[in-house]
């Protein structure tokens, strides 16, 4: 049993040095802008239109496998599952995504098959490959993408933002992209990185708060909300989607969203399912930052069970199990970003996830443990 | 205590008929259509831009107190705090705004005193008030129509949109309308009508489904936001803000944006307490249709306490008393929105949201009690 107390970061991003370089040599957003700034070196990284104060200083923690390793080592963190940052390859037009797709898959396994070993048959990386999701790819070069992830040993998994192609995740275009994701049982971590327009924030300086307090989660409850209404759910039913900042606002708006489409009968018909029984097959990131968020996705998913039939007498049940639902949530960390202002021996936003996790009420050692780490061995078929 | 065990819907809207006939003589949206169908009245409702099937059919539900009253002694409700239905006076010219918010605020307060009594000291009906938030407006009309509520009886609060007199609530030249409703003691509904730029929904046809469910939501929840950040609540302390839809994203998201502002200086520094101390300064409907939904905002209303001197070492203690989270939640229905989709003897939503308090684990009898009304009898100074 030693393998379930490990504490396993499967919200950990790297941009990969090949994509560093390509950040370097672009003039519009996303780059990464060198100079100088009293005789030292002082790189900024732009990935969000309008970025306040220059851009967010950036360094080695960025792309060095050491300063992961470091971070981690002070964290206590024994595994990370690594994805690239967002925007991924959003911006590039399909032939060179394609080409950098397949590039930066196969420096993540090495990324990670180079890594020290945790135990005879762990390392201490394991990592999110990525697809050409672009405008005009052909599904031809997403497959066969697909299929160079699935043979790379340490490749668990893809990580993908929300514009598939161009028209959303509730394209059915990308129906072959799902069964083969399903097929090759690889694990679909969504992540943000447009949140909503911008013209919802308003004119005040309120710096990078709003687009990532609120528009990334936004964003996440979106897209897998149009998942659920394209019955993407009910037609790969064994796909594993991961879902960012504990799926966003998701949780606490699906009552809400049921009820809506219980009120609108074309969708609702279109459904096999009350909206709640899909998030009970999702899997949430524990990246909320405290003990009451955690808790109440647990008991979101727990419930889920109730609503199976997708019909319309689902008579709440006082209570629920909260430590059933405890099994599809994973710690995560959300490095390199949000780190201290000052320099201090633990990052606030590591110690936040964690002390939440050993503060929700109702879940025990095991269920703690299991967020902490052994629900992604099992995820992740590392046991 | 007979008084504890009402039941008061504070979410109840309604288009007074001098509203109706503005909607009437319209040729763009908002705008009441009257056609035939059939050979009968077929009028139709048309408040957001690209209404799904021509707009929803409207008939004296919207209009008619007796059809008010029929649905309140259908479901056992008592009394009903009525507020007009967005988008309001937003659509008008500010001298129309002005006059007609005058004449819409007397016609509730005689929708009010003309009702029926509930006993010898209530009415069935009390009121929230309009103001005319429009671009140019002045200060001087803002704080008239303020004062004017103040006089009517039966007028208790107000309902407001989110977009202030153009610029939004976090906008400083509404302080002067803060303080004037804080210190008449008038409770302000914040009620959504916009949503977020509907491009985030995709072109999938999925009727009123995702900008009612999460649109509405997340205005109600960036609004919010932008006034914890502006600082409102530090200013205006003893505001009372009562939140439609039971904050929206607001709870799952606050200490997610605790987190965010705390990563930044400038914004934190401009804030007395952490985000999260804010929440339990608030009111929340309790319309969010289910158990977990309502458990959850008394959770996030009850660990208010812990983060009151905006310090950044905040240890999450496990558990929570939701009994005393329960307190600033109160039961409304949305009438007449949501119509049961067939004829059935009480509304789907309405029996959704009651079962939903009566199964929030952890809330014995006297907080359900509250929730469903004497919470409101409370806050609206009725007992």
């Amino acid at each position: 049993m030693a393998l379930a107390s490990r504490l396993v970061d499967i919200h950990t991003h790297v941009y990969l040095p090949r994509y560093c370089s390509l950040l370097r040599s672009r003039t519009s957003v996303p780059r990464i802008l060198t100079s100088t700034r009293d005789g030292k070196p002082d790189d900024r990284l732009l990935i969000l239109d309008h970025e306040p104060s220059g851009g967010r200083p950036v360094g080695p923690q960025y792309w060095d496998r050491d300063e992961k390793l470091k971070f981690m080592d002070r964290h206590g963190i024994d595994l990370s599952v690594v994805s690239s940052a967002n925007p991924w390859l959003d911006f590039l037009p399909a032939s060179e995504a394609r080409t950098l797709a397949s590039q930066l898959n196969e420096d993540l396994e090495k990324y990670c098959s180079d890594s020290p070993e945790l135990s005879l048959s762990l390392k201490r990386f394991y990592g999110f490959g990525l697809l050409p999701l672009v405008p005009e790819i052909s599904t031809d070069a997403l497959l066969e993408s697909i299929d160079q992830i699935s043979k790379l040993k340490y490749l668990k998994g893809i990580i993908m933002g929300t514009r598939g192609i161009g028209k959303g995740l509730d394209d059915e275009a990308l129906d072959p992209v799902w069964a083969a994701l399903e097929k090759a049982g690889l694990v679909v971590f969504l992540h943000p990185h447009y949140g909503v327009d911008e013209k919802a924030w308003g004119d005040k300086n309120n710096g990078h708060v709003l687009p990532l307090a609120l528009g990334f989660p936004f964003e996440t409850t979106i897209a897998t909300t149009r998942l659920i209404l394209a019955g993407v759910f009910d037609r790969f039913p064994s796909l594993r989607l991961l879902l960012a900042h504990s799926g966003g606002a998701l949780p606490q708006l699906s009552s809400r969203l049921a009820s809506c489409i219980e009120h609108d009968p074309v969708v609702a018909s279109r459904l096999k399912h009350d909206a709640r029984w899909y998030l009970g097959k999702l899997y949430f990131d524990a990246v909320a930052y405290g003990p009451e968020e955690l808790g109440f996705v647990a008991d979101v998913i727990a419930r889920s069970e109730r609503f199976e039939t997708g019909g319309s007498t689902h008579a709440p049940a006082t209570g629920v199990d909260r430590t059933l639902g405890s099994r599809r949530m994973l710690f995560g960390t959300d490095h390199p970003f949000f780190p201290p202002l000052t320099s201090t021996e633990k990052w606030k936003s590591v110690v936040e996830n964690l002390e939440a996790i050993d503060a929700v009420a109702g879940w025990g050692q095991a269920e703690k443990e299991g967020v902490r780490g052994g629900n992604a061995l099992s995820l992740f078929n590392l046991v």
